[in-house]
């Protein structure tokens, strides 16, 4: 079965378009594109469709790819200071030329809708209930409710170990009661834990890490990454053979978008209401 | 084999005692126990056995176990003003009438000696390097140092998830390239982790919950805390059972003490650069 989040997120979205309708006066969100991939393109496009969509004045700003960083940490300086503008999203990643931790935490951390700043990021860590949590392991956790999994006792593997993915993960997943084992590439027999796994979430970056004989018939896949190469997606997860053959796995293709904007757009209400306090 | 950490922490103070005699003037730790538990006692009296030792001035205030939160609230403003003052340490835990987060986050982060406030601990989570490591989890690590081993790939078991211990172990353990694994009290067979486990540490304070037909004859087996019952000090791991069988455990009981505190004054002179800067 594939997890019909197209549907989770189109729920979202209707919510959010009525708070904002009800409770907001002009609402934007600034970005800022460095990098010209294929990936980040496409991301930029959905936020501004999302944005757009619930009532937010979406505004690009397409910097050089070429740019040096002080150039980039001075727009984020005047976007900080600049009232017409509620959030920041910088669209990673950044050129190798640019320090992009510097940049992320050179941003207001209550503009700072991505919640990546290292402000930001402890509380999901350390599960500090009033603040907000990165997009991608929100969601992940989103899924899991919505198919009313009970994190208890269960067997999560997370694969791989990034700051923005793999680390809030195990927190989040930790503090939600689950058994978490956290592997690295250097992991050996990956599949003695997807095996016996509940759920399996994919982070690596790593086209068909995860075949059918190395999970069991109810486990769950979550794939969140994938690869473009030659404009073709290929997933961490061989998609194709596992849903084919077993129970159930994200992602519809295409619907990853969907959820991470949406929980995107979930953020800037909250971050909207934390400016406010 | 029982690992020597009295060596370790023996070698630890003569050099923080050097670097104290020939780079510090007046340096005081001022520490506050409210609650009279005899593990608590006990953890004062080596603090200031240790601090003394390598030439700090050890001040303790011992209130009463019926303060109110307030009282308390006011104690640790007045000794974060107080220039007279270096560093503050709140004896954990505290009675049930006060909220700890509380009284640790009013700490001045630079005196929090003990590196439990939130905006240490996010450095920690996040592999800040600029920051200091709760003591705890940093001798676990000074200990895995000291033998030599390689966490690059290796299975590590953490049982049981605080705030204090388990999760900033879970993260330090994770960026130091390990497959980790975090259990706590709804994990089902425990036992198949720690079977394959070349390192399991034992955080949880239930005694006797590690036997040794739950690790194989490789395992180093690390036990954080114990318990004292009617006098007696119990540990998470069948200690005598393993130790007598067995490949390497901590702890060598009463080198518990050591180790902590010699960390607690190393992470004193880490402090005490920090607030020169």
């Amino acid at each position: 079965m594939i997890i019909d989040w197209k549907k989770i997120a189109g729920d979202m979205y209707e919510k959010i378009k009525e708070e904002i309708l009800v409770s907001w006066k002009k609402l934007s969100l600034q970005a800022i594109l460095v990098w010209n991939n294929s990936s980040s393109l496409r991301y930029i496009s959905q936020k501004r469709k999302w944005a757009e969509y619930v009532g937010i004045e979406f505004r690009l700003e397409h910097m050089s790819e070429n740019i040096g960083e002080e150039a980039l940490l001075n727009k984020i300086k005047y976007y900080n200071n600049d009232v017409d503008t509620t959030w920041i999203l910088v669209q990673l990643p950044l050129p190798s030329q640019i320090d992009s931790k510097k940049v992320i935490d050179l941003i207001n951390p209550k503009k700072d809708i991505d919640w990546f700043h290292s402000e930001n990021q402890w509380k999901v860590l350390l599960w500090e209930h009033t603040g907000l949590i990165p997009c991608t392991p929100l969601w992940v956790i989103e899924i899991l409710n919505y198919l009313k999994v009970d994190l208890n006792g269960k067997l999560v593997t997370v694969i791989w170990r990034s700051n923005i993915v793999g680390k809030p993960l195990v927190a989040l997943l930790i503090n939600s009661g689950a058994t978490t084992v956290c592997c690295n590439s250097k992991t050996k027999n990956i599949n003695e834990f997807t095996k016996k796994s509940d759920i399996v979430i994919c982070a690596a970056w790593n086209p068909g890490l995860l075949t059918l004989d190395m999970i069991n018939d109810k486990t769950i896949v979550i794939d969140v990454w994938f690869t473009i190469i030659d404009e073709k997606i290929y997933w961490d997860a061989n998609f194709e053979e596992i849903n084919n053959n077993w129970n159930m796995i994200t992602p519809v293709p295409g619907g990853v978008w969907a959820l991470t904007v949406a929980n995107l757009m979930n953020n800037v209400l909250k971050a909207g209401k934390l400016q406010e306090m």
